[in-house]
């Protein structure tokens, strides 16, 4: 079985945890920053990717502008990270993502159901994402 | 970035799961015990907290009153664990935390979701908790 | 405070996020070789579990015939995993399960919620499966 070292795997899974806590409480320039100066973020399949730290934050804050009068906290819920070294030196991630929505009074929406795949560089002190591209289970073909 | 080391790290995860699954099998007394003798426990905003493992039994006996004639089982699944070490030496800990509920022959109903804030000291043999508070995601004010 | 070592808790997660990630995705000769020879796979109460990898691999090809002209995509969300080391040198490693399932087109559904009972094998280099039991928190009796 491959499979990553667990200090490697542990700074992974910690990475992580602080991303996604970034993300969701609106942290966007955080979360720019947790990719390589050139890494590609694409979250919404058949779009162009953002690219650069500089345009992942513009796309972030752009997207997010339809939630400004929407007091939706969303929580993005994590499970099953597979880690997979490549011969470039880089890991390959991927992960399951369940979004939950939780408006003022009301009960948890939650969807979609998401499959994350990361490109990872990590060294002896830094993590970060060379790319980002999420596929949503809903969008899939039918059979 | 800030993180704790992979040993550290599993300690606490592992930690959790014990924990966790004590409190949704109702052994109540088991998840008393993983506070510190005056731990605080507060797991709905705007009460008093419980304090002590006694307090925490206590209050966990009478919290738990209002299921003794409702079969649903309750599963707390936790995400997202973002450990930072303080300059105390203990650890502040924040994970997402996701309750469902599942009644006999239904489906299950999910909610609320939660931001669990928890202060944890370790030392080479044992896992505590110093405190807990718990956040709803329903209970945030609006924008 | 029983628990094992961080290596080896880093090494079962990632052997489900590998193995659960196999079966959603319909790989299910990879997800029996994460059986040993005579493993053991009960994911139906009540019924006769399937026994050996060529017995599971069967079982599941005849359970997702159902499916063939259903096009669901099925997520295992694992959380809590919790392993204790048995006397026999195996560990037993209870999980907690959430399954969603979304159809093109449509948010997901999200049920059961199950607790997994698995019994682990490990030696330097590999983790297997003796043995999976699966419990349905919606099979339970009531109060």
């Amino acid at each position: 079985m491959q499979a990553v070292d667990e200090r490697l795997h542990s700074r992974v899974i910690q990475f992580y945890a602080r991303q996604m806590q970034a993300l969701d409480n609106g942290r966007f320039e955080e979360y720019a920053g947790t990719f390589t100066e050139d890494g590609v973020f694409q979250h919404t399949p058949g779009t162009e990717p953002a690219r650069t730290r500089a345009g992942i934050l513009a796309e972030l804050l752009e997207f997010n502008k339809k939630y400004e009068n929407d007091p939706v906290q969303r929580r993005h819920y994590f499970s099953q990270v597979l880690l997979e070294p490549q011969a470039d030196g880089t890991i390959r991630s991927t992960v399951y993502a369940l979004i939950v929505r939780t408006r003022p009074g009301s009960r948890p929406e939650m969807w979609p159901s998401c499959v994350v795949n990361d490109v990872i560089v990590a060294d002896g002190t830094t993590v970060l994402l060379k790319s980002r591209h999420v596929d949503y289970d809903d969008l899939r073909p039918g059979v």
